[in-house]
């Protein structure tokens, strides 16, 4: 039977890429005092009506009714989750908040390299922060994201706009005012459509041409600024960023990567100073990003940067027959008490053959029991890499 | 804005609970060797059809139809999941397997204690070991759980079963040989059930009495003997004993709460060799067990043994006004690399309010920065426990 078309299995190797993925993200956020939090993926489909993109709200929602007749939606994104509980403790909670979480998100889209329907993302958010510095923060903590990778300053390029810059873009352009939403996702879509085609659609939105070549606001030149003084030096102003999300306010962002056969947006976040108003209560200022697994897994495949699959077990034991195996469970019970990783083979097949499945699975410490061993209640330890063997102390 | 109903928020505290509780889970699973694996939420419905409970498919799935027509399934368990994975790639694994996952789950029940509509579980699964020692060493991997997570032997119990004397007990006892699993999933229900409804439901099955007082065979008689070996005394056969799944085989446990108050079972699984072979190929035997977060829990908050929270950051930095954002930012980098986790307090308030907020956190470690501590570029740390305050080297 086939699984559902779309989504992915994950055989141990593969979940071995996923939990270094999902460790190196837990670790940066916690390193910057971010603390985790979690909701669920099943969620009332009004929470994203007016606070999601049309297009993934109309398109690639997995929405349904259930049995008592209420209409929910599979979480397509979670800042809207986030937004809804940070609302609603507002009072109970300490501001400034430093929330992460590694939720797992469902789109409906056609199934091709780099798109699934379901896939993880870190979500990293500080509530409280008004000030420019909650922006360098964020932006800080994805960049040591990519460093914690193994990523090279060269292999990325961080770019940094603001709304407020593409707001004045747009001013007294826009045939219609109400547009601005709508201009701001087509040029989003930029690096992924043909030029013609661009020019085209802008045209058909606004009365008179825009001038992309601006001079970056205040902000910006601050973030630039602040991280020069670091020695960050891949961090850039680019006045056509813009973010497909409709709840941004502010400094919005992107991390490229530079690969030249490849350059593409890897990850982004921005400033989003409304959406929890929108749950009731005053604004409460917000910075974060979205980074996602499929995207970051590729560009570690293209770079070289996963790290070797580690073995599932510290020893493996091979076992002559049944009449051994009490004891054998007694020597791995006696390991495991060590804090060792023990598996035991309880086929009892011809030790060579027990051997050869131990290195098979990189496991590279090997004890044999027969009834010599459970005689003398003593075993050995042989290394298949050095070829060593020494007896073992418990 | 409510959430959806019968699903959890994770607000940081509690998610903190669910982390210690996953971690107790995937670090004792991997002490036993076994590999995480993962699957999709998402699985066509045909896949539970035949292979889940009838109970479970037909009044507590999330099954919808999605925008391509197809008709889809939120998972109500993973087994069914990784009996399909292990089926599809049979050649190319190197048997026994030992896997493991930590998947979240969906059934569509009565919100009330205990019962929600999204929990987590802890998947053991060990394939392609025929012989009693599988049986075992699931168990004694269940034990190791509770063992971890602080339990005393005398804090549960382990009960212990066999379909095949199930089997035996209404061998020619029932009014209709069809009615097995029928006659198993009620008495799996007997505890929950009035003493009289049970008793008129199982005479509406058979024809004569059932003697629910046999004597264990020789594979449990091998399970007690072994357990109590080890010096585990609390572990006893259960001739009432079922489990609700169908696909069961073999040896089935399930893991008792002792407290006199709230005698329940916690957790449980059993050996089912027939499942794979659902999905094409030879039987692929198979031992294995699910635990779900929401009874764990509440076992570990009954007896007291959730441990307290760990403070989010090892570092406050309170910083006096944004003239020295740049120092604190710098400073809280240059312990990050030495693996610290670091908050910065971005407010401005009065120090004395920033230091109340690092104490309302938990985090004992504070560092004031102003403008002499940029002229002079040293800062100091006072720990708010002891007051001890001393100079940072970086």
């Amino acid at each position: 039977m086939e699984p559902y078309k779309g989504v992915r299995d994950f055989y141990p190797v593969d979940m071995a890429v996923q939990s270094y993925i999902f460790d190196i993200w837990k670790k940066t956020a916690e390193s910057f005092g971010y603390e985790e939090y979690g909701a669920s993926v099943l969620e009332p489909a009004e929470l994203f009506r007016t606070k999601t993109s049309e297009e993934i709200v109309n398109q690639q929602t997995y929405t349904f009714i259930d049995r008592g007749d209420r209409e929910v939606t599979l979480r397509p994104e979670i800042t809207p989750s986030v937004a809804r509980m940070v609302a609603s403790k507002r009072r109970e909670l300490v501001f400034p908040l430093r929330w992460y979480s590694v939720p797992n998100l469902y789109r409906y889209e056609q199934p091709q390299r780099g798109r699934v329907r379901e896939f993880w993302q870190l979500n990293v958010d500080l509530f409280g922060v008004d000030g420019i510095e909650a922006d360098i923060e964020v932006i800080a903590l994805a960049y040591k994201v990519m460093k914690n990778f193994g990523a090279k300053d060269e292999d990325f390029e961080i770019r940094v706009n603001s709304r407020n810059l593409l707001r004045k873009i747009f001013e007294g352009k826009l045939k219609d005012e109400g547009d601005l939403s709508k201009a701001i996702r087509l040029l989003d879509r930029r690096e992924k459509m043909k030029p013609g085609e661009f020019d085209e659609a802008m045209k058909e939105l606004t009365r008179s041409p825009v001038d992309l070549s601006i001079s970056p606001d205040e902000k910006v030149d601050k973030i630039l600024a602040d991280f020069k003084k670091l020695g960050i030096t891949n961090v850039r102003f680019d006045p056509t960023l813009a973010r497909g999300f409709d709840y941004y306010t502010g400094i919005v962002f992107e991390i490229f990567d530079t690969n030249p056969k490849n350059r593409r947006a890897l990850f982004g976040g921005g400033r989003y100073d409304d959406l929890t108003s929108l749950f009731g209560g005053d604004k409460i200022p917000a910075v974060g990003f979205g980074m996602g697994d499929v995207t970051i897994r590729d560009f570690l495949e293209t770079r070289n940067l996963l790290p070797k699959t580690k073995a599932s077990a510290d020893y493996y034991i091979c076992v002559m027959s049944q009449e051994e195996a009490s004891f054998a469970e007694k020597t791995a019970r006696d390991l495991r008490e060590k804090s060792s990783r023990v598996a035991v083979d309880f086929t009892y097949k011809k030790i060579g053959d027990q051997i050869k499945s131990a290195d098979k699975r990189g496991i590279s410490n090997v004890i044999v029991v027969g009834p010599e061993e459970v005689k003398s209640g003593k075993v050995k330890v042989k290394n298949l890499k050095s070829g060593e063997e020494k007896e073992l102390k418990l």
